[in-house]
């Protein structure tokens, strides 16, 4: 089958990918539509030490598998996770220690005609939520896990920084739980700003930003460690720093303001897919302006560079295109 | 007066600094004895661009001052404090914007005959409470903060990263909190272990340990990139990750791990000094055998560079030796 796949330090598109083996209780895919995420990109930079077909936001619809899902359109939960290990039996399977992860850890991804995903990862999409929307729940979700992990109070001055793919998502979720005046983004790029702007959301260029220690939450999904130093810096003595991002380190990084001002960092990753294909459905979170460029499958190499270009927002590669 | 001072990036003892002018409501207080403190050798290697007098641990006579502390043997707290910003008035004051630390930010310390402190930070020491004892009061409140940053359970793993002068005692304060059994000491050296094994504590020797991520909190007094490293890795998933020590970023540091396991790194820096002369009273801390190296204050330079060996733990300055 075709597919965009990375191995030996190569991101190369191949026809001749073989088509995924089913395991017990999966389902096969034909892709339609997938996304490209930061972690793409950081995979081909070397992290994660992943060789394999790429990609881990998808939709499409099921080929292979039991009847109640065949035919219908999905998304999939990345973690793939055994049930059994001290963090599944916990309830915390989503750190599953046997797990692999689709397109990241292990197994391969979506930018190929066909994934396999268990069966326990699928869910169905309602009629509301259309491919291009749905391509977003997997970010969306990590999105809703933030409030998930932070309980926010309605008086807290949240920010989130980094105007990328993710924190054009993450603003609108948490905007939506807190009051929304309280609720700003801070980034580089004036027509991402005001994307969120167009949402009621305030939005503020870093030039013009005065960096004080003053904000109860800041939520980092910059992707950068200058983003990441700069969302030190925006943190209240005693306040809550989500980290979101995840880069490979290659500069040094100055952690002494998070114990001089006693600052909480909250790692954070995936999310409830449920809450988010509801939060696309009411839509709570919009999505229409957030695809900037599309592809087909065999012009994946080409697309990813586009990716990486800091003006674009969300790339995709259509399967049937 | 005698003073060891940092200055133009020089350290050097002088014999002709000037004594402290006291500011309204502050105490003169004549230093018997101090400690060197991880914090003051990352000073003199450019940390908080502090230039001025070294030194935060100290004990030492009142010799001007209000009536109730003259000829009174006492600590410091560090921390000056406006007692008017927004985090003064919200019980945060250790967080005041216009704080000055005694030795650290904006203010002299106390390697030198004499410091001033405000009335404010005062604490009268027990005679239960010796000098060798109480230069230990900083770095003890600061262990103790700890466990109220973090509530411990009783069933919780806990592992100190770092067998230095503040691991030490930060092993203790917790083995205190918590079910002793569950509180475990990692270091490089032999004798440190011991020292804490002697006091019923678990210690690991880190070329024996297999790091796995399974402790729910892990408490970084290592004071260096590597040591964070092994302390990211040794939290579990949606664990606690205590950071205590401070150092100059001059390395890469990998923040990955925080955000694939949803860990709750927690910063931490001074804490509540009566606790910690409590503590040190009714011998639930103990300092015997902690200082190795006692040098006058006119070996200043000499002491400090002994500081920076890894086999010392307290290296201490006696003022009228």
């Amino acid at each position: 089958m075709e597919a965009l796949v990375f191995a030996d330090g190569k991101l190369v598109f191949t026809r001749s990918h073989p088509e995924p083996r089913l395991g017990e209780d999966e389902v096969l895919v034909k892709v339609e539509l997938a996304g490209i995420c930061s972690t793409d990109l950081e995979i081909i930079k070397g992290y994660m030490d992943f060789e394999g077909v790429l990609g881990h936001e998808f939709v499409g619809t099921v080929v292979k598998g039991p009847a109640k899902f065949k035919g219908k359109r999905v998304v999939g939960e990345i973690n793939c996770v055994c049930g059994r290990c001290d963090m599944c039996q916990s309830g915390l399977s989503n750190h599953c220690r046997r797990r692999e992860v689709v397109g990241i850890e292990g197994r391969d991804g979506a930018f190929a005609e066909y994934v396999a995903i268990p069966e326990r990862n699928v869910h169905c999409l309602p009629d509301t939520v259309n491919n291009e929307s749905a391509i977003f729940v997997e970010p969306v979700a990590s999105a809703i896990q933030i409030g998930q992990q932070v309980p926010l109070e309605h008086r807290d001055k949240v920010i989130v920084v980094g105007d990328g793919r993710l924190g054009l998502l993450a603003v609108q979720v948490l905007a939506g739980k807190g009051a929304k005046g309280n609720v700003v983004l801070l980034g580089r790029h004036e027509d991402k700003i005001i994307f969120a702007e167009k949402r009621g959301i305030q939005g503020i260029i870093l030039d013009d930003m005065l960096i004080k220690s003053e904000w109860d939450v800041v939520v980092d999904c910059s992707g950068s460690a200058a983003g990441f130093a700069t969302a030190c810096r925006l943190t209240r003595p005693r306040g809550t720093l989500v980290l979101k991002s995840t880069w490979v380190a290659d500069q040094p990084v100055d952690l002494t303001t998070l114990v001089i001002n006693e600052i909480k960092l909250i790692g954070s990753r995936c999310g409830p897919f449920p809450q988010a294909i509801n939060s696309l459905a009411a839509e709570k979170v919009i999505t229409n302006g957030l695809i900037t460029s599309r592809f087909k499958l065999s012009q994946g190499v080409e697309a990813m560079e586009r990716a990486r270009d800091s003006r674009q927002i969300k790339v995709v590669l259509e399967m049937n295109a």
